[in-house]
């Protein structure tokens, strides 16, 4: 038996935002891999499948990815049709690579299906588009690591990506937000700059908050309740314009 | 009647890369407008709708930009659901927000569906992954503009943006490849970083050429026959020497 293990994007959240691709391979899996943030309704469209939680969430590993590529490779050689669904996008920040290199080393045929990922669906909620003419002709993606310096790379430097693109969208900013807008602050970006905070985009308990990176930078966090998105740039201009005017009117103290 | 205006993304070409909320929602549409590039098979799910081709393609405007929009405001007015499919992810490069702001601006309602960006079938198609630990934390999507120096916008700068970030996913760039390639270079980006010229993903069109940026500077460029993304930085490195290693094997001229 030499099966595929299908790479699966299991999109941002709501089970409906997932490709009909992926919902023809849940549909016919033997086996299905899912991270901990993968919608219960999606892992369930799986119907004959044996479903294994491999419990990764947001970078902490409960499951050690070296036990997660050896299950997959075993489950290639007692199965026709794997799927291992990710969160989001696979190929975006979901540490595929090692699951992807590992499945090559074992001679194992593996497909990739691609995924909605957070920042285009935190997009849709808002009705903002991350590029606009005369606004915004690039957009970055990034990870801030907040306290470590330079990455492991040795190079990468999240702040200059993010300072240099019309639109920043830093995943995984939900713990360090305030600690972002002070770097970015610090590096130059003007403090008036709109940022909105996304938690569990397309989700119903989707949460934006608008403000300006200043304000950002002088609040305490509030608890990150879920996956968070910071969307960072002039697009934001008018929706943050606008919800501070619904904030004023309705007596609230923006920016809290 | 007022109805809603869905702007839904169409996905990178292959019709099951659109998401199972869009495919619902098409089923359901009266009536559905649909960018050139869409393909015909994800627009025949509209069954019961009109179907009106507004023929933009590539920035080539066959239909005016504010005849669309007013096309958009009648039509919500004449029925309960108005798609309006875009190919890719609406909010990424799809210029919508001209047609978000006439649908605000009419007090029509408007909901966004998001959908997958060519930026990631490709990188599904190559099995790289844009981002990877070590090696990659940041990734650019941003159009390219040749000659027109700095933009509308005064601030932008396509190459900063590429040079400041690990990855690149340079869109609409297959008319002027080898310029973009040589003005990399120019601003400093190593002539030996590993770029993959990707036309038409997800179709079976798709080709794929891998070269370093400096090869790419010094050869033609070949006609572009769709549309064409460029994807540069060290994450494609095994792809290109792989490609290289092949072509070697196969007597081929790398590079041509």
């Amino acid at each position: 038996m030499s099966g595929i293990v299908y790479l699966v994007g299991a999109g941002p959240g709501a089970p409906d935002l997932i490709t009909l691709r992926a919902a023809r391979l849940l549909a016919e899996a033997d086996i299905v891999f899912y991270d901990a943030l993968v919608h219960a309704e999606v892992v369930a469209l799986a119907v004959r499948a044996e479903k294994i939680a491999v419990g990764k969430r947001c970078g902490r590993h409960s499951t050690v990815q070296r036990f997660i590529n050896k299950r997959l490779v075993d489950a290639a050689r007692a199965h026709r049709v794997v799927v291992r669904l990710k969160g989001g996008d696979p190929l975006l920040f979901g540490r595929a690579q090692e699951e992807l290199d590992a499945l090559a080393a074992a001679g194992v045929r593996c497909e990739i299906v691609p995924g909605i990922s957070a920042a285009f669906s935190a997009s849709a909620a808002l009705g903002v588009s991350l590029t606009q003419r005369g606004v915004a002709r690039s957009v970055v993606f990034a990870t801030p690591r907040i306290g470590d310096g330079a990455s492991a790379a040795g190079t990468h430097d999240w702040a200059a990506s993010a300072l240099s693109a019309d639109t920043a969208a830093l995943y995984m900013a939900g713990e360090h937000a305030r600690e972002i807008a002070a770097q970015l602050i610090a590096r130059g970006k003007p403090a008036a700059t709109p940022v909105v905070v996304v938690t569990c985009a397309s989700l119903p308990a989707q949460t934006t908050r608008a403000a300006t990176l200043g304000e950002l930078a002088r609040n305490e966090p509030e608890p990150a309740s879920g996956p968070t998105l910071l969307l960072v740039g002039e697009v934001y201009a008018a929706h943050v314009a606008t919800t501070r005017i619904e904030s004023t009117q309705r007596r609230a103290n923006f920016g809290r």
